[in-house]
């Protein structure tokens, strides 16, 4: 047998990547993933590369890019000179590296619970001992033994969709300054919004504590380009190119190419409207097709932005039992437990809208209404 | 301060990385890098790529272009079914995935010393302990005490441009065998030939031991794309499959398809035999200037293969006295000591002779061996 690290007796499958790989199968109804509507990126510029490109790069990015980042992080409200901007094969990486960073085994990670799946399976990974956070007391136990990195998605936050007041965005930050606690602020989500709300970056009141902010442009470029960005404080930011040069070198030039085309292009307001606009129409038929054939057997708010709608099941409905019936009908979903920090279970469900068409989805949720109705009134198993 | 990780404490500055930048500046003279001709790939054919790649992929990379590497592994004598190829986001992601799944610290690394840097930056930042390799004895030591991998280019090995012979491939693959050591055969430079020599996978010869073989695209398509792949013994794959969606999900789907319309081009035997002649024609340019040039002052072998010569230098003259003098005449080139597994000093240096055009360098070198002679003459200065 080979040796293998400790790590990897923690290495579990990853919900992700399985979810993937049945969302490939055309019959198949998925709510799993969070793959964007193709529609999103059909009409997509992809002009051919400067040929130049095809040579090795920095590896923070290129300059332009980063100067065109840096002016869109201003105009949300967080100041980050270009030097601070790193360009990441994928948000994903930004994990991989805030991981390599700052966890050992044993270190405190504060995250919700729920959050996103593929974050808590890196950070368990490198060995993280989490620490349950609530945005009303973010600190509560902080003063005996503060985390080292307080990970959150407060835009529309996955799985749950909520978006956090300006009150708690300003509360998690004062909390990490005053317990030295790194902020890392994921924000895949945030041009996704459907409704009127706060988004500006928790990191941008942050006045002492170390930060790193990331977003990704898969939600509205392309994800086939694996691209997204982080900024970091000063401490952090040459530790994580180091590690990032150590990872993968740099992130592919021809997609940094291609998203600066798409930052710079005058018709890009209007795209993402129109991106927003589409999402915004699927998440409300969406929420009328839920309304329809699950009401009564779960409960969920409509979420302001993002791509997802996180249902409870009632009446003591499993998620995994849901599943196990659903999938041979081909319907996908997410159970809730994947996105618990702790162990345990949960009653609730993530369903995305995103990718599904409208009559696709309408009939995949019938299919889990009429599911549940038949859960909800057969007499509960026990014993094995 | 923040609270980083126990491997950060190894984070040391990577010399890969200042050279990637230090050469971007047009008016140095690198020899330093490894960067490929441009003319390689100044005809690349980049067709736009069917838009469904823009969407997110399987992790593993697509099925078509893992049937076309499986085709070219078995054409060099290492089978290996489309299932068990990972596609990578360049050949230094394997080396991450590889240490993620096998290296913590104090764990056993066998390396040739001396080796690619960058693996050993990454070996060394999960807490490798080093155990120097002889090809003539490979399995020295492992009787008492195994490492749990044995790292090796054996195929113009990085920096000597050396060429293992088929006898010491065996040698370690017997080795690998007989302690239960994993093999990690990393092989990017395979198809810059310039002799003939044994180039069949040491991989290929194992028996029973797990193994992992990988190559790049950066060599003969081009590096800008960040791709590569690896093939794995049964064991290993799907761990690694699993580490490589926890590091960015998947690698970049344009790129892949760029580099199977490549593979699947009836005018690329003629395309690589182009680039090795242009290859073949620069080392032998540039042993004739180093000839010339740094004749009587440094020994060398003129590389079968690969994109670099390793030169040692005479009269106790220090590479980095030597760097120091000639980075502000504009010349670049990285001290041996960077590839070194031990603490310790290396009295080569390796010299890049790809990158540069021929008469830039016939130019950097004469400005290296009018240094050299200076230094040979000038008294040894001691003390501060």
């Amino acid at each position: 047998m080979p040796r293998l690290s400790e790590r990897t007796a923690d290495l579990r499958a990853s919900p992700v990547r399985a979810m993937l790989e049945a969302s490939q199968r055309p019959e198949v109804i998925s709510f799993a993933g969070g793959l964007p509507d193709f529609e999103s990126f059909a009409d997509l510029a992809l002009p051919p590369p400067p040929r130049e490109l095809l040579q090795y790069g920095p590896t923070e990015g290129e300059r332009d890019l980063r100067e065109a980042i840096a002016g869109e992080l201003a105009a949300i409200g967080l100041p980050c000179p270009p030097e601070r901007i790193l360009l990441l094969s994928g948000s994903q990486q930004g994990i991989d590296l805030a991981a390599k960073l700052v966890v050992d085994r044993g270190t405190g990670v504060a995250v919700e619970s729920p959050s996103y799946l593929a974050a808590l399976q890196v950070f368990r990974f490198f060995g993280a001992d989490f620490r349950l956070m609530r945005r009303d007391d973010p600190a509560k136990g902080w003063s005996q033994d503060p985390p080292a990195i307080a990970y959150v998605t407060p835009t529309f936050q996955n799985p749950t969709g909520e978006c956090w007041t300006a009150a708690e965005r300003a509360r998690l930050a004062a909390a990490c300054d005053a317990h030295d606690v790194i902020l890392f602020e994921d924000d895949p989500y945030r041009d996704l919004a459907y409704e009127p709300c706060d988004r500006q970056p928790a990191c941008a009141q942050v006045r002492r504590a170390s930060w790193i902010y990331q977003s990704s442009f898969s939600k509205t470029v392309a994800p086939g380009l694996r691209l997204g960005f982080l900024a970091a404080s000063e401490d952090l930011f040459t530790p994580l190119t180091r590690l990032k040069q150590a990872s993968d070198l740099h992130s592919n030039r021809l997609s940094q190419w291609t998203v600066l085309q798409y930052l710079k292009d005058p018709g890009r307001p209007a795209r993402v409207a129109r991106i927003v606009a589409g999402y915004k129409r699927k998440r409300d038929l969406f929420a009328a097709a839920l309304e329809k054939h699950l009401g009564g057997l779960a409960d969920w708010q409509v979420p302001p932005g993002g791509l997802f709608f996180w249902v409870t099941l009632r009446n003591g409905v499993k998620p995994q039992a849901l599943l196990d019936l659903a999938l041979p009908r081909g319907v996908l979903f997410t159970p809730g437990e994947h996105f618990l920090a702790e162990e345990g279970e949960s009653p609730a469900i993530r369903l995305n809208f995103s990718a599904a068409d409208p009559a696709d989805a309408e009939r995949g949720l019938a299919i889990l209404g009429g599911l549940l109705r038949g859960m909800a009134t057969a007499p509960a198993v026990t014993g094995v």
